[in-house]
This record gives structure tokens, sequence and C-alpha cells, in this order.
């Protein structure tokens, strides 16, 4: 599937009004900005559909209220001002970042990004991850409390690796900076089931396992394990990506062999081509 | 003293230029703020002085540096857009907040806020303070990773409470959401050594205590002992207070009588008034 950027972007969402993308813009003496009091997602538009829009509109409703950040839209409004932009802007191809800060005055904002690209290679092949030290606050709730994640994505840059993996003061290997993270080993498909963010992809890869008849482990692996080549498939997953494999943890690489993470991936891909099917607007 | 409340402000600066404050936004998709990497400091302004600016723009520097936010300004650019910010908009008294921004493009905003008050009972009869769960990321950082401290101090604010003290797992009372903190025992000024934010108050109220021939003893206080009135004194710190006696942790209360801190208060505010008379612009 080869997509074009789509280049400039020009609106963006402020509460329930299309504005210019020029004036999505916040005071630097915000204090719901400046502390972080705000939550959000990031939806894939393909073909000019949010692609699981409900459940991210149902993830991110979940985080205002676990931050009881007060606000008074509905996830219709949002539904809602996702189509206004989509259809203002003609966008068809993007990541649509929706935040909503909370405060005195609550403010949603809604704006495109480029969709990142990920190259049939890396599916392939797999790719590398890095193992980072430290636990993020409130790690269920997918807020704007990002430091640690900005800082263990850039030290995965800068050892070449794609993702850093969060590794609690326990040695667990909890999640990635920006996905959920899977072992498998055997027939088992081995993720923590508490205490990592809901990914929606990870929602439909336990969906997809189960259909295939894998028994979902809910743990977290050991760091140690991951090095020592006991798992058969490490991967990754998020909006994005969908199935990453992983292929090397810091100076550890393993066999290039994928089958479960393949199949995944696959499935996960078809649930996002039906959703499209479904919800593309008429051209 | 009785500091009549300057409004309305109406410059800022940008990097190395004075703008309208109305000018001082940032993009909602700017990276770096939605990730938190992000240094500041709150230096309080009396009578046209940056109060130990010094101090702070040193911080504010090694904090950078810690996060390895690159960025081209030395601190004596920032004191002299204090400086024009300080004169450009006859400002005499407020809290100055200055903010490095990181990325691509590191950004330094200045801009005035008003001074928070404190009235003399509270120092006469003490504050109530909460004892809240929770662990910063990179405490001795002055990031702008603040979503711990914004829940700690919204659940000061249910509870009639000035400060929410942060507990770590192991126990301890490190410091508070927005001050460091110290409790006295006889002839002991107890504080942690490490793992919390170098205050310039702080800083201060060491170098005082040690002329009054306290001894310093660098750990942190159990919770518990906190309850149980172990200590004869227990008080908060930070730019805008000085040193506040606290009287009441949760439900717990104590008796009033805060000779140590009233003299550590005294001490640090003959030295930022001598500070001010030194370096307030003349009339």
């Amino acid at each position: 599937m080869d997509i074009k950027p789509q280049v400039p972007f020009t609106c963006a969402v402020r509460n329930l009004d299309i504005i210019s993308l020029h004036d999505a813009v916040l005071p630097i003496s915000n204090k719901e900005v400046f502390f972080n009091f705000s939550v959000y997602e990031s939806i894939k538009i393909r073909d000019g559909a949010a692609v699981f829009l409900e459940d991210h509109l149902e993830r991110l409703f979940e985080s205002a209220a676990r931050l009881e950040i007060a606000h008074s839209l509905s996830q219709a409004d949002v539904a809602g001002m996702t189509s206004r932009l989509l259809a203002a802007d003609h966008i068809t191809h993007a990541s649509l970042r929706v935040q909503l800060i909370g405060g005195d005055e609550p403010t949603l904002f809604l704006f495109p990004q480029q969709l990142p690209r990920y190259s049939d290679s890396m599916y392939r092949e797999g790719v590398s991850v890095i193992a980072y030290r430290g636990e993020r606050i409130m790690p269920e709730v997918k807020s704007n409390s990002l430091l640690l994640n900005y800082l263990a994505q850039r030290e995965a840059g800068r050892h070449h690796a794609l993702e850093a993996l969060l590794i609690t003061s326990g040695g667990l290997a909890v999640e990635g900076s920006r996905s959920n993270f899977f072992a498998v080993e055997g027939n088992r498909l081995i993720t923590p089931g508490s205490g990592v963010l809901a990914g929606v992809t990870r929602k439909y890869i336990l969906e997809s396992a189960g259909k295939i008849g894998l028994d979902i482990a809910f743990e977290a692996p050991r760091v140690e394990d991951l090095y020592s080549g006991r798992f058969d498939e490490l991967f990754i997953s998020s909006t994005s990506m969908g199935a990453m494999p992983v292929s090397q943890v810091d100076d550890c690489t393993f066999p290039h062999v994928f089958p479960i993470t393949h199949t995944l991936h696959k499935m996960v891909g078809d649930l996002e081509e039906a959703y499209v099917r479904e919800h593309a607007p008429a051209r």
C-alpha cells in the first residue's frame, strides 16, 4: 500500500469550531499545559475514515475521567468535529491528534499530522529496540505526562533503534515508549494485564490471538529473559505500526522468524480494512 | 510589607526579543511542549530586582544540561533579557517565569505573573499540608514533567491544605509539590540531601542554619514520624514563601510554636532584602 503524504494540512478544531491550523495555539502561560494536565489520542485516518474511532474516543473519555478533567463534551461531539475536520481539509491519510486540555476552561484540539511510515523490510526482518529504565506516572492514562517517553525515544534514536522498552525498577519490561509489548513462548502470548496503556491495537491483537487459539498470559516479561532468547518472538504494537516484530534488544539479536507476529499483524490489518470499508466516506 | 498587585502585564520575551504578552503562544503541535521537554524557573521580582537571579539561572542551565537540551543561550543572555523585560513593562513586583523549551528550535520565554501572597497568620500559626503518594521523574531537574505535582496540589486544595508532601513508595517524605521540606528535632535540621529539587531558598536556609549552629542531617523523614509528633517543627520552603511553618499533616495537628522556622525565615528574608537593596534599579 503506497500512501502519498498529504501536505500541507490547513485546518484544526478548537472545541466546536473549525479554525486555521495557524490559530491552533496556546498561551505559554496556560497552567494546564505547563502541568501536563491533558489527555490525548492519535487516530489513524485511512481513505478518509478515522480507524476505530469509537475505541479511541472511549479511551480519551476514560483518560479524562481518571484524571478528573471536567468538561462538557460528549463522544458524539468529538466524533462530529472529527468528521467536520476531515471534510473541511479533505484529509484522506493522516494521524489525527485529539487533545483535551483540562482546567477552568477545558479545551479540545484536533489537528492532523503526517502518518508515520514503516518499511516492508522492518516487518519482514524485525526492528531493534533498547531497554530503558523508568516508570511512568499513571501509565494506564494516556496523559501528556510524557517526559520519560521523550527521553526513552531519544535514547532509542541514538542507538538507531525504533523503540525503547520501559523497564520497571523491578526489572519488568512492561511497554514501549509509544507501543505495547508482547512476547510469544510456544502457544502463549505474554503481555502485562495492567499498569500499561490499554492500546487499541493491543485490544485487537488479543482478540485475534484468541481466535487462533493462543493462550494469553497477562504478565510482564523480565528484561533478562528478553536477552536470553527464551522467547520465540517479541513484538511491539501501536495504532500506526500494527504488530511490529522485534529482532534485537540492546545488543542481543534473535532469529528473524516471526510467524505469529505476522499472523496477528495481518489479522489486525484485516480488521482495520474492514472498518475503513464500512466507514470511508462515499467518493 | 504590603504589595499592590500590578495589573495588567503586557510584555514577554521570546528568545532575544521583547514581544507582546499576547504573542507569547505556542502551536498546539509543538512536540517538545507535548512531551514536557522543557525546564523552567520562577523568580521573585521585588522593587524591580530579580531576587537571587544568578542562582536561578545557574539552576536553569543545570536543568537544561541534565536533560541535554541543546541551545545557544548564555546565562548573560537570559539575565540581559530579564532586565529588558522588567524595564519594558515597568515591573516592580511579580513572579517571573523563565521557560526554556528544547527541540530543534529551542525557545526561551520570559513572562511575568502575579506573586502569590501568604498572610501573616499563616507564618504565625502554620499551615496545613497533606501526604500524597507519588514519585517524580528526575526530581532533581526543574522540568515541566509536572502532572504529579498538579494532582498533588489539587488534592491539597480539596483538603484546604496549602501544600502536598510527596511520599515515596518507601514511605519517605521527600519534598512538597512546589516546595522543599524540612523537619527540626532538637538541634538537628533534617531534609533530604538528594532526590529532590535543589531549591534556591533551601540553599539559603541551609546556610542560615549553619550560622545559628544547627546540625544538618541529610535524610528524608518517614511519613509515620510526621504523624507521631516526633519532630519539634516542620516547615516547607520556596522562593515565594520563604520558610513556612507546618502545623498540620493530614489529620494530625501540632503545637503552634516555630522558633527555628521563624528565625530561618527571617534570616532568608534579610538575605533577600540585602540582595534587593544591592540590585534594585535606581528610581
